[in-house]
């Protein structure tokens, strides 16, 4: 560690560090644009995605600005916050820093000390152990796995129009989605639309109406965090969708050429298919597990950091840890907090109270999480939604989300666009973002492209 | 060559086989849309650029999206086209075949049969025999390589506000653009923007207002195919934004830590530059070569390949070859025709209509180039134009530019969501599109990315 240490002024004002600029560390910094500190962000990626529509970069139907926006624009006005493009490489709780390495220019490391720490390091899918299937079913989170998977997908439709065998094009035409939480059952949908409706008339010697969709899951139904009625009903609007969703199977090997897959009666199956998506499996960013072992914790089977009623860690009450690589235990709950865009938003709002209390020599209340709804999105004007305690389906469902995701949408300047080209893709049935660009994630050894993921 | 061959239909209907989906190519496909004839179109990737408007994405002022549509969406409804997406591999002029190898899927080669081709292949930046400066100075004229350029512009800027060194940071904020034409002019003007307005408030420690951009220029004068006082005009225009234009200059080498230049009095200087754009010389794809070998023709310096009056191949009327990689010698005129936009699409126009002439038994006159004017916008409200030799500068020229661009943009479906994005970054001086992404372009060896260019 080099002796260079960062700091914006030589004031005393109270410094606080937020690492990881996703919803819940953002939620932190703005939360605090009023208070007499220095807040300094610090992000290995320069934008901020918004998780929940990242599935529609991956089907060509949002470019990726309109999912993304940079930090920097959204702080622009707040004085009291920078924004550092560094890798956070280690926590050091007793003298109160953080060490880094910037992600532009020159690598050597420095620290940044700070009197308040909040760690949202987000998390990723987790391929069960088996980071080699990464590379034949690239994971639908991060942006650039999105573009990926968008090249694969075009690509596999490019693939079956070129071939003249005909076991070869239905491989081609085949499509595993694995996971059937939100974003499988999300993506399955847009694949199945995509080839059944978009780019049916796009191709002259291939059908593409007879694109095959699977949607694994192992629990025995899918969107498992939803009323069982719902997911009965989310299962009938994807089957007409042409969907096939496979419930109670497990996946046992992924390669270039196919998927097997473990039926509810454990036998084997292998499916030829050529293009595979992941949406499976949870695992906490490395900084989780980083905090816990410099703070004599032990993280959960997800590799989450176990936190306090008020968010901060056991014996270190100067440090936060939220969002997705938290384990929060809501008072009287049985399963800790799930690791959804709300809870986040709340957790980052709530530290953003905290201090601000503590600040004013207040005792900060414990957070308590107010649980305003479920929704997914199943298609063209679907969905399923609970809205405390009120099942929806169908239409109605499908606007409440539509019209809760504008609203959320991170980057004010990027709604009206986003609205725009959804009316566009809703009535012309089209995608806008059709283009196979090379990305990196392609070349790339699976190691890289997990540590790339974390503090998104 | 394997013995399998595409072919649509068994009918004896003329086949048209057009090599590139570039602004020629795409003209000639849609210029026969209403013939009796069976096109097929060939490219190596699967959209048509906007180049004009590509060094727009290097900046982050438009998305992907934005300037390149798919040529399956385009040719959506024309039902006499397909395209492959495949790479031309050869050309067999006896037998009237093109080579192809397939961009996705079986990589297995096969061949198309033609009654006419017309080849499009384009031209790319030459490096002018020093291949390896391309890693440190990515070309401005693909869309990889705009997203290459943009990723490293935005990371030249967060390396400046996390360095200490004041030698390191003047070395970050500079920038080198290398060619002076309208590319080269209008990236210029937009990094100075960059620095000097858009991202002035997004820093805390770094001043981006000492954002300096040197733009070499090896002729006498910027835009040397605009009349010389427009050439002034765009050089004090420049300057007033921040440039500094260096006519007469030559980059003599390329490394990551700066360039060297020779100055006007033969001196050689050395400028310290984390960030160079490439946007000189003129190569035609191999494509050309490869035609012009078959063909038994000379290539010229620029590698392009000479036709005749009509654009047809001597000894081959059959074969035509159009766009930037055709040295089209127009009655009368000193210099072949230029690699503009516009020339590239009327010789598409002109194509259409010989092939239709000749299916009726007439023969075509030959091809006349009407010179509709020159444009070249140099900032924010600021551009030089020449239309039938009436001369342009200022705001007037950069509202007919505008004009100009918007109503020739190729996906019609995102003329309207340009416009809008252009409104929003024009009244907030703000860009919509500032992600630092990987590209596969940094990690790949300068031949293959070269060689991806060309068909495009």
């Amino acid at each position: 560690m080099s002796g260079r240490r960062h700091s914006m002024t030589t004031t005393q004002k109270h410094r606080v560090v937020v690492v990881g600029g996703g919803f819940a560390g953002l939620q932190v910094v703005r939360g605090l644009r009023r208070e007499p500190v220095e807040v300094t962000l610090i992000d290995r990626q320069n934008f901020t995605l918004f998780q929940p529509l990242v599935y529609q970069v991956a089907t060509g139907a949002l470019s990726p600005a309109e999912v993304a926006v940079p930090q920097r624009s959204l702080l622009r006005r707040q004085s009291n916050a920078r924004v550092l493009l560094a890798e956070v490489v280690g926590f050091d709780l007793d003298a109160r820093q953080v060490s880094i390495e910037p992600r532009a220019g020159d690598p050597r490391r420095s620290t940044v000390d700070y009197d308040t720490l909040v760690v949202a390091g987000g998390a990723h899918y987790s391929y069960f152990g088996h980071e080699e299937w990464q590379a034949h079913a690239p994971e639908l989170k991060s942006l650039d796995g999105a573009l990926e998977i968008r090249s694969r997908i075009l690509s596999a439709f490019e693939a079956a129009e070129l071939t003249d065998d005909d076991r070869l094009r239905q491989e081609w035409l085949t499509f595993v989605v694995v996971g059937g939480g939100p974003t499988g059952v999300e993506m399955a949908g847009q694949i199945a639309e995509l080839g059944h409706d978009a780019l049916r008339r796009d191709f002259r010697r291939v059908d593409t109406d007879r694109t095959q969709v699977l949607l694994v899951e192992a629990s025995n139904r899918l969107l498992p965090s939803f009323p069982p009625t719902l997911s009965a009903k989310a299962k009938r609007a994807l089957e007409q969708l042409g969907v096939t969703p496979l419930v109670g199977h497990t996946v046992v090997d992924v390669d270039d050429t196919g998927v097997a897959i473990r039926r509810p009666d454990a036998a084997n199956e292998r499916v030829g298919t050529r293009t595979a998506v992941w949406a499976a499996g949870v695992a906490a960013s490395d900084l989780a597990g980083e905090l816990a072992h410099e703070a004599r914790l032990d993280t959960d089977r997800a590799g989450r950091i176990p936190v306090q009623p008020d968010l901060t860690l056991c014996s270190h009450p100067e440090v936060f840890a939220i969002g997705d690589m938290a384990r929060v235990q809501a008072a009287g709950a049985d399963a800790p907090l799930p690791g959804l865009a709300p809870v986040a938003i709340q957790e980052g709002r709530y530290v953003a109270r905290a201090i601000r209390a503590r600040l004013a020599h207040r005792r900060p209340r414990p957070f308590r999480y107010r649980d305003k709804g479920n929704l997914a999105t199943i298609g063209r004007s679907r969905a399923v939604a609970e809205i405390k305690g009120v099942k929806l389906a169908g239409f109605v469902a499908w606007t409440i989300w539509l019209l809760v995701h504008v609203f959320y949408l991170a980057g004010f300047q990027n709604r009206l666009l986003v609205v725009l080209r959804w009316t566009a893709s809703f009535l012309t049935r089209g995608r806008g973002a059709r283009l196979i660009v090379p990305t990196q994630a392609a070349s790339l050894p699976a190691q890289v492209t997990l540590e790339r993921r974390d503090a998104a």
